[in-house]
């Protein structure tokens, strides 16, 4: 690469007008991944591709490099893509529609060719009849997909899907293949259990007799209803919104949301977490709009990023509230002064927090002005300055489907725009009834959620007594530390089998090498009888396969939060005030400690839902 | 741009060494979509925008044309976009992260900054305190998004949705916002009322009360269970394939799968058919594959284009059988013929076939080979040839998801890598229980879409005898020409609001400009009296709109297959032999029409219907 540099420098007119202080600022930034798989570039690389002189020149040379550095038959067929995984997800669009170069072409593919069976006939085939037309060598897909399924076998990235049939009527238990093999399911993001609540089943099978299973079209041909209009007006209330539009999934929501607007907006610039998800990935990518990633909920790389823009070119912030596979939360606040002073609008994810924050659910930027919300005063919050609000109908409110939610004019473009939102099917009548219903409850009802933190409170302490790992944050997700993945299956298996406890195992590509990890969902029924066995069963565990333990990582000077000396540890977002802790310790006497406390709570509670169960039925 | 071509010409490397020939031929072949939303370059304009010198003076340039040609105030600010929308719908990947140029994005947003308030204050508040601090102008968002649905409305192209809640009790009626206010769904894609089949409701309802409203999780955590493993073995089972994997809707499936494929293939082609549905078109976009866009169903044009590349290259043939608004049916058996000889793989699209055409409903692949797969032989058929088949499950099958069927490799390697699949919540198991159910009552049951067809053919036949403009096809849809947005959606208005009868009028961009039509699906529930309502309807509103007839495209040398003098239609591909006429025909005495026939099998149809509705009672 660097020999190229030179060599071109003299001839090329874009290297010989940058300055080398610009040069190596774009070899080492932020690498982007070309394909949905996996594999980086810099940026200059990704320049110099789109050069007719260089591109060719690069495209032979990692050519070479790749076959130079195969291993197996198929290892390097894609030369450009590093064969290590890297922890850093983010991908943008370096991959543009490219003349085919035969000579390139031949190279690259060379692993996969193969010669038909048909071209090398066998002799007596020659002596029947005239011999068959030589075809010529042709590409081999079967080759193809044995290397890519080989790769993920080989780093352990290879997944194997449990059968988990969770059973309304015995939340959070389920059963496996088999009916009679029974386990408890401790990482479902069911949050709330509304998979199961009684009124949104009830709301979804009246739906279904009156208005049957689907929806029969897509939303301007037939597949527009009262059940939409429903939903959207109540998604709309809940985040105090003018408007909010459905989609198949929030994955749907956030690609054909951030891809419509980068790509409409003229020179739109997207500033990304660097931990987003991978929907936002792909609708940025999609985009082919310019991506900046700024630092996980670093607001001062961000602002950094945003000064580096001219004011007046549109800008979106994407990130998220509450980052899945570690529990962290996003600055929204500071995000959205920074959006103010920068001229840029804020896109946020709320998928992992409505339902599950705030005194309606409606997430964490509702909940940052908790007694404002609960006074029923929106105007001026949080909530209200966020531009864009996407969620999710699949976890909290236990059914599918996601939305964007925002100004009438954001929402009427996005609608008429987005091919991922026209051309595809409505949800159906009676899954946007049930989420309707499931969001109206909680819009009603703190109990779920407040139980649920209760219940992650609780965990999360037992676990630390026990030396285990837990990835401190200040959210509901208990991201417990393994570090590797052969281990952190063979844990999860282990689990299954040995304890009948499902924890699924979270490895690479969502989270980085090296830091996967067991991650934890209580929801408001994992009570103390699971608790107490899920916390044995991962004692256990932890010491038959020798994981490591909070103090060995603090003894090797901590790790992503685990371990780490001296860091004061994120308050739970949701305070002792909130949960009603305070009050039950006033009621106390003084002298008994917090786990103590929390019990009682817990203890209240499950008397409170008993009863309320009882009066139901 | 010829100007800057011959400036250009001495200096740049990459045009010197270009013939005339080649610089002509991608100067005017295929155009390309920049966005989502519309607009158009050559293929010479995408390979000079990637260029360091070139795509700077291009932008420019385009910049100025835009403003210049400004009607009002926000109508250039993507100067590269054509105003007019094209018939042509196919869109690429000329888009990629792109450094972000001050100039030109300061030139090309122009019409959107704005000053903040803040920055020009008024007296009062100049004299409390200090003078605020001067802001630089912003992007005006709210601007931009008046701008895009000005466009909107000015072409035509604006959406407004209809509150259509179809009664799964008096199919194919349905209720308007208010209750009372009942009209006849004609343009429903629940071709075969599968939304209201009592089996398929039996089947949700059980899984609801079971497994409650949704999954949970994503198909790794936690999200995979009994109903994804048996839906995915029947889908497996319908196209005899080895395996399937199941999508939130078929538009993801498509998407997901040739994204995925068609990035990873190393050097991979993309021949795309030029009707191919938007959910190919973004996947295809999104791969980043060079694409050849073949003229429709020209088989000849296929061939030419796969001949020009290197046989080792890989290759997928992107095509549909029944292509949803012209009814038109892809060339399947010529296309896995030239695939073979070319090594190419066949990606084949079958969301409007399934449930509808075949023995058991696998589709039009099935239905080339219909005694074979009566007969329960597929090896060699033509479905046996097709490497990728994707289906949905939101049309003939009556609930929502979508689904690809293929080799256990291949599928697995989707299963693995596609981020569309991996990143989502699962469809909820009572979905896929009741789509399970579904597939497997059309693959036992032929009654529902025979009788599909003789409906299809009886309104094709009334509409024929009063000269309205039908486009003739041999498939299940009936698109009803009137050539002007405006019209067509005046038309649809006036059949709903006059007639109690709902169409929904077909404008761009699902179908080209010019080429406006209301498309019309009858279904088994279609009976003699609502269709001979709708063909008095369509008479009148053909009257007193004054929209064309078919005698007078055919005055005008016919357009787009209306009215076209000595074609021959192509046959219905249900012939009368599978659909029974036959035996009819032969029972009933010679002398009466095939008018009478049809009439008299329809009466037999509806007498069994009726008797089996009263058994099952």
């Amino acid at each position: 690469m660097e020999a190229l540099l030179r060599q071109s420098r003299s001839m090329c007119p874009f290297l010989k007008k940058t300055s080398p202080a610009t040069l190596r600022s774009l070899s080492t930034t932020s690498a982007h991944n070309a394909s949905p798989g996996g594999g980086s570039m810099s940026n200059l690389q990704v320049l110099a591709r789109r050069c007719p002189i260089m591109g060719k020149a690069l495209a032979v040379q990692s050519a070479r490099t790749g076959n130079a550095a195969l291993a197996g038959a198929y290892g390097g067929a894609r030369a450009y893509h590093s064969k290590v995984p890297r922890a850093n997800l983010h991908t943008t669009a370096p991959k543009e529609a490219q003349a085919v170069d035969v000579g390139t072409a031949r190279h690259q593919a060379a692993p996969y060719i193969q010669v038909p069976k048909t071209a090398i006939p066998a002799r007596e085939e020659h002596l029947v009849g005239p011999p068959p037309k030589p075809q010529p060598v042709q590409f081999n897909y079967d080759g193809f997909y044995q290397a890519e399924l080989d790769k993920k076998h080989k780093d352990k990235s290879y997944r194997y899907f449990n059968n988990i049939n969770r059973l309304a009527q015995e939340f959070p238990r389920a059963h496996m293949a088999n009916k009679e093999e029974k386990v408890t399911v401790w990482c479902s993001n069911d949050y709330l259990g509304m998979g199961r609540n009684p009124q949104v089943l009830k709301s979804m099978h009246e739906t279904l007799d009156m208005y049957g299973a689907g929806a029969g079209g897509t939303r301007n041909i037939s597949g527009h209803n009262q059940h939409a209009v429903g939903l959207e007006a109540t998604v709309a209330k809940l985040h105090a919104k003018e408007a909010a539009l459905v989609f198949s999934s929030c994955y749907v929501a956030n690609d054909a949301t951030l891809a419509t607007l980068g790509s409409k907006l003229p020179n739109c610039v997207i500033l990304s977490d660097s931990m987003n998800h991978a929907s936002m990935i792909q609708g940025i990518r999609h985009s082919g709009a310019k991506k900046l990633v700024f630092k996980h909920n670093d607001v001062a790389d961000l602002e950094a990023k945003l000064a580096s823009l001219p004011p007046e070119v549109p800008k979106i912030i994407a990130f998220e509230s509450v980052y899945s596979m570690c529990g962290s939360i996003g600055p929204i606040e500071e995000i959205c002064d920074l959006a103010e002073r920068y001229g840029a609008i804020t896109f946020l994810d709320e998928v992992h927090a409505v339902g599950m924050y705030g005194p309606h659910g409606a997430g964490v930027a509702e909940h940052l002005d908790y007694e404002a919300h609960v006074a029923g005063r929106p105007k001026g919050t949080v909530m209200d300055r966020i531009d864009i609000i996407t969620g999710t109908l699949g976890k909290a409110y236990g059914c599918v489907g996601g939305y964007i939610a925002g100004s009438a004019k954001m929402v009427d473009t996005i609608r008429s725009l987005a091919p991922g939102f026209i051309f595809t099917t409505s949800l159906p009548p009676a899954t946007m009834a049930g989420a309707k219903t499931a969001i109206e409850y909680q819009m009603a009802y703190q109990g779920d959620r407040r139980l649920q933190q209760l219940h992650t409170r609780a965990v999360k302490d037992a676990l630390n007594a026990k030396d285990i790992p837990v990835i401190p944050n200040p959210s509901h997700i208990i991201p417990v530390l393994v570090g590797n993945a052969e281990t952190a299956k063979k844990a999860s298996d282990m689990l299954l089998e040995d304890w009948d406890i499902y924890v699924q195992a979270i490895n690479y590509p969502t989270v980085p090498v090296g830091q996967e990890r067991l991650r934890i969902t209580p929801t408001p029924g994992h009570i103390r009888e699971y608790r107490d066995h899920l916390v044995t069963a991962l004692d256990g565990v932890w010491t038959q396969l020798g994981i490591k333990r909070t103090s060995e990582w603090a003894a090797e000077g901590g790790f992503i939060g685990v371990g780490v000396a001296g860091k004061e540890e994120a308050a739970p977002l949701w305070t002792d005030e909130q949960l009603g802790l305070n009050e039950v310790r006033q009621e106390m006497k003084a002298g008994q400690g917090a786990v103590g406390v929390l019990e009682a709570v817990l203890e209240n509670e499950r008397k409170e839902v008993a009863s309320a169960v009882a009066a139901a039925a």
